[in-house]
């Protein structure tokens, strides 16, 4: 018998009926719908490891998950079309293939990259309501930008957290962190090797409400060097985030 | 005793979970929700008249309606916020303000305005699945152009539309019928004086058809000349219709 087959998903999702990626006791998650259609298929449990555990109502474009298959006779690509078949419509495997035995999905991702979109038009609008945080008032965002910037490089990101008792260490290395204008949407952008929990929604909080209250990258820095969370803004509602890519470096297997 | 005002709303819904506009015996719909909402805040039933009956799926980002305020102490454009507060979230209030004692939005209505969307890229994103008919092939913009435009003017639709016992004339006035790109979706776009039932949805699936047969604006004429609605090609789906705007002459009594 032949070894089994690492395959490597590119997924997509709309977090706003899931409870988040990992499965947990109880309600619906993506890792779970994606382990049902995958035992279907099998016949028998098959577990999948994601690359990124995104909270309840988060959303993603570029999720990466890898499962090991047992059936020589699925070619690595057709399983994206096998378990679009299973799969409920709020969650879409966008592509399928062979990756190298030892293929980590999580383990060997070097960039995450997320973003978070902000509604700035008069009205939400139905189709929208699920998918971005509005903002009623005019923003300054030459100010944003100059916040958004400073958290490029290696910071120590407690004050930006919500706390994890899994965690080692609270650095992370940042580096891409904008904002730009796409239609009524401001979107920022950021792209880094790993994120503590919550950590794009606090940003958000917290830079949104330095913004309004006249702050800006010095207010930033000191909420830094605090480390305390107390010290930040609120969390950002989880349905403006999305986690967008997630890259490899050679250890893809390839 | 005032009389009683005539408040005009305007109205955005994702006609998704919706059975349509039109109240029935069974199932949601976007009347029934706003007459419930109505009926809450007048404490007495309330009715609600709109200029688009559309079906169950399509979605509405201009719907107009209108209704008889018995509560002199709400000004009429509060009623957006009182009623926002109370509908679920696939539909919205954007506007609401007093009309002429008689306005009435279906029978002043003058013009309509719907829109058609259509995904053009390689993969439907679960965000965009209740919202468009995916089309996986390319597609030929200057026929579609072409036949577009021929359904301009006063033309007998009866051909483009499902059966309506209750329909008096087939013949209907349309002043701008076009395609175009909008990012990664073909738009059809689509005004005319008033619409046969699941018009617009049929002119779509049979230019699609035709298009990708081989077909151009003289199959449409050799159509609409039919009067046969079994020479016109599918109903496309409800997901990609927008009931976009409605427009009133001096009739909306202001």
């Amino acid at each position: 018998m032949s070894s089994p087959r690492n395959i490597r998903l590119l997924l997509a999702y709309d977090g706003t009926d899931f409870n988040g990626w990992q499965i947990q006791k109880k309600g619906r998650t993506v890792q779970g719908v994606i382990e049902e259609a995958l035992t279907r298929i099998h016949k028998h449990s098959t577990g999948i490891i994601g690359a990124g555990r995104t909270d309840s109502g988060v959303h993603a474009r570029g999720q990466v998950a890898n499962f090991y298959s047992t059936i020589p006779s699925i070619p690595a690509s057709k399983y994206a079309d096998a378990l679009n078949s299973l799969l409920p419509g709020d969650v879409r495997v966008l592509g399928s293939e062979e990756a190298g035995e030892k293929f980590h999905s999580r383990y060997d991702a070097v960039e995450r990259t997320y973003r978070y979109h902000i509604l700035l038009s008069r009205e939400v609008l139905p189709w929208q309501r699920n998918y971005c945080l509005h903002l009623m008032r005019e923003i300054n965002l030459k100010i944003l930008m100059q916040m958004a910037d400073c958290l490029k490089g290696a910071h120590d990101f407690t004050a930006f957290s919500a706390t994890d008792v899994d965690r080692k260490s609270s650095t992370r290395h940042i580096k891409e962190s904008l904002f730009y204008i796409d239609g009524d949407y401001l979107v920022y952008h950021i792209k880094g090797n790993a994120f503590l929990w919550k950590m794009v929604r606090t940003i958000i909080g917290t830079l949104l409400e330095l913004e309004r209250d006249g702050g800006g990258p010095e207010e930033v820095m000191k909420i830094l060097a605090s480390k305390d969370r107390d010290a930040a803004g609120a969390t950002a509602p989880p349905r403006g985030l999305f986690l967008h890519r997630i890259e490899y470096g050679n250890a893809d297997g390839k």
